[in-house]
């Protein structure tokens, strides 16, 4: 198996970006990992492994880049040659921390979409109180999606689920804002329909969720559309955010207060590890003829040597291949 | 002035909100309340004010009712008779705890919506970091909407700001999935063109938040349909309560653990307290000819009490008549 990396994407890039592919390549002794990027700087972190190997490129995709238009352009960026090398046939999946407008722009006018499916999805694992986690799609690959669009997503998600998290029977739910049939605005009473329609034997729909109950682990996989996805992405992440910075004022703010909390820190740090949902590996992008995988872009050496693992049972399950004979089943 | 009370609206009705009022109408001598639903009940909590009457029904509207349904069959119900009330000049303004789809029906169909206004829009006050909190609308009303309807709810959030929350030059920003201008889906790009159209005299828009940011108090009131209102406010809740289980299971892991937290626990239930919004008031119902407000299913008597305060606001306002002048002028 060949995985093609973009070096240079993200905050810490390259230097965790290749101390992550350090540690895979020495436990994946049968995947060779290329990487793409400045030779002289991935050259000062990377340990001779016999299979990592280097593509020079000095260009790369910027995180302010507005996304097609340096996709189109900066032809010979790492990011894009990381993906012209899986369209190519050199690489299986590739990986990236940089812009994630830019790596959906490399997925699709690159990698290139599976037929029959008509739009792509992010779809990154989101954290749950009993530590399991789901799949939710889509988080912002597409703002606006029809009903159509939605009952793909679903199936993408479950074979996902199924195949690469191995969860058994994975439950659909359709993110709405009530539980019963009848809830919820054009969009989703539409997709409810649909998805009631999937066939039973092999896609588990369970019906709405409630954004109340998205961390509470109801559901393996979560569809909507990218534009509520992303929004409620974010009001996750800042209401976690505004709640920590509201307990530090509180552990801080006197003597009495800062003895108590260096007893229950260690417990507090896991806690905040539990909801980074960058530990349950990269987001994927769905649809496309291979796999992309976007690392979130404050990736460390761990989050890398995750999304690698990721990615490798990604390719070995051939999900590309199961999603598209799925949908040209579905849709036959 | 006068105020219509649904007694037995919410949890912890009649009770709750019978001590509410009595309260209410010590310290506000020049209102009177008249509270709807069981008299014999009722007066088990009632003193007996002179401000303070009572009229008696036996139906109530239920929480798992359907809310159109009920509130055209329920025509006796204390929710139904409060609003009629309003409708027929008997009071000012009305408050109910009960259903809240019922209470949105109740104020279509018996009070009415002001002339040019296409949809009412339900508009809490959400907390922010730094305790000023934001009016944040449609949280539901209506699940789909058109960016002329967006136009109007910033119409009317930032006149609620103005007056009532007493907020100078209310900053009014477009909930989106991305600060630039082009950014979004249909909708919020059609929206983005007409906040940005509106007197720049009388209305400040400041362009696009991002859901990570709302509460961070970068806006006075933030615009959004009624379908991605609801799902952020329920991802906020969410996350806030889904973070306190899991630091409760923290501060009770062990013995060491729960010295600490009794040092700790009264600053951290004002830290709960702080993301309580049923502390900013009931959410209102904007856009119809008198104000109606909800307060939260679970208000206590303090919750009523805040509710009348700012009811009691909105009246002096008169944020109805305030509303239906801007909207005409906006449209002229």
């Amino acid at each position: 198996m060949k995985i093609a990396i973009d070096a240079m994407g993200g905050d810490n890039a390259p230097k965790e970006i290749v101390l992550g592919i350090n540690r895979a390549a020495q436990d994946f002794p049968d995947t060779e990992f290329i990487l793409y990027g400045d030779e002289s700087q991935i050259k000062e972190f990377v340990i001779d492994n016999k299979n990592i190997s280097i593509v020079h490129t000095t260009e790369k995709i910027e995180g302010t880049d507005e996304p097609v238009r340096a996709v189109r352009k900066k032809k010979n960026a790492s990011m894009v040659l990381m993906a012209q090398a899986v369209k190519d046939g050199e690489a299986d999946a590739c990986i990236s921390a940089g812009n994630t407008g830019a790596l959906m722009a490399a997925g699709l006018f690159v990698v290139g979409r599976i037929k029959g499916i008509d739009r792509p999805a992010l779809a990154p694992t989101l954290p749950t109180l009993d530590g399991k986690g789901f799949v939710m799609l889509d988080l912002g690959a597409n703002a606006d999606a029809k009903p159509e669009h939605l009952l793909q997503y679903a199936i993408m998600g479950s074979i996902y689920a199924e195949n690469v998290r191995k969860v058994n029977k994975p439950r659909i739910a359709l993110l709405n804002i009530g539980s019963e049939e009848n809830k919820g605005n054009e969009l989703t009473k539409k997709t409810f329909e649909l998805l009631s329609s999937l066939d039973k034997d092999t896609f588990h729909f369970v019906g709405n969720i409630e954004a109340r109950e998205l961390l509470e682990g109801h559901a393996d996989v979560v569809v909507t559309d990218g534009f509520t996805g992303n929004v409620v992405l974010k009001s996750i992440e800042g209401t976690a955010s505004a709640v920590f910075t509201m307990l530090k004022d509180v552990l801080t703010k006197n003597l009495k207060n800062k003895l108590a909390a260096g007893v229950i820190l260690p417990d507090l740090r896991k806690l905040k590890d539990m909801l980074d949902y960058s530990e349950y590996g990269g987001a994927c992008l769905f649809g496309l003829e291979a796999p992309v995988i976007k690392a979130h872009g404050s990736s460390n050496a761990n989050a890398i040597y995750h999304a690698v693992r990721q990615t490798r049972d990604m390719v070995k399950s051939d999900i590309s291949g199961t999603i598209s004979n799925a949908v040209n089943v579905e849709e036959a």
